[in-house]
């Protein structure tokens, strides 16, 4: 017999949330994870941001793209920190500049919370 | 001639919120009413009482119902009334209880969101 746990499966680079919302309650820990997700996303500047990232041609945007929002570079880099802190978005340097693009999977998750309960 | 100024149109308890964030960048305006949705859920508690409600029999359930969340009845009330003002539930008193359910359109709303952009 193995003794091997049974480990929760990961999934390679995907937020690991969210179970739909109206399928069944939503366990304390799903709750945290999920909330952190929603708490980055409930902020103005940062939603824009998030948006411009998530909307720019080719899936990915530069700082010197989307810091137009009204808000100091400075302000911008905090903002995509936090976007990155909680797993929405990915950075790359390239060169001079940081890349950013959506997290893998994290759009769909997000819509899955959201699918109607089975 | 008629004084009546335009109003903006109201569609019965439709949440008023969510362009796809991946379509194109969100204006400031959006992002303010979108990100004050995201903002009421993003705390667990809160999160957990919107699931508790999205996912109860019949989709909408009383207080009595869904105070197991690890808090005290008065913060239970003060998270459920701060998801009534973001407008993610409706509230209704029949006899001794207040019944919640979501907003109509809300689920469908903030899965559009979510959407991948055309």
């Amino acid at each position: 017999m193995s003794t091997t746990k049974a480990l929760p499966l990961l999934e390679p680079e995907v937020a690991p949330c969210c179970p739909p919302l109206s399928e069944r309650r939503l366990t304390a820990e799903e709750a945290e994870r999920t909330a952190a997700m929603f708490k980055a996303l409930g902020d103005p500047v940062r939603l824009r941001l998030f948006s411009a990232v998530a909307s720019h041609e080719g899936g990915e945007a530069c700082v010197c793209d989307i810091s137009d929002v009204g808000v100091s570079q400075p302000t911008v880099s905090h903002h995509l920190k936090k976007l990155r802190e909680a797993g929405l978005l990915t950075s790359e340097r390239r060169g001079t500049w940081v890349y950013y693009r959506v997290a893998p999977s994290v759009l769909a998750a997000m819509a899955t919370a959201f699918a109607p309960g089975s």
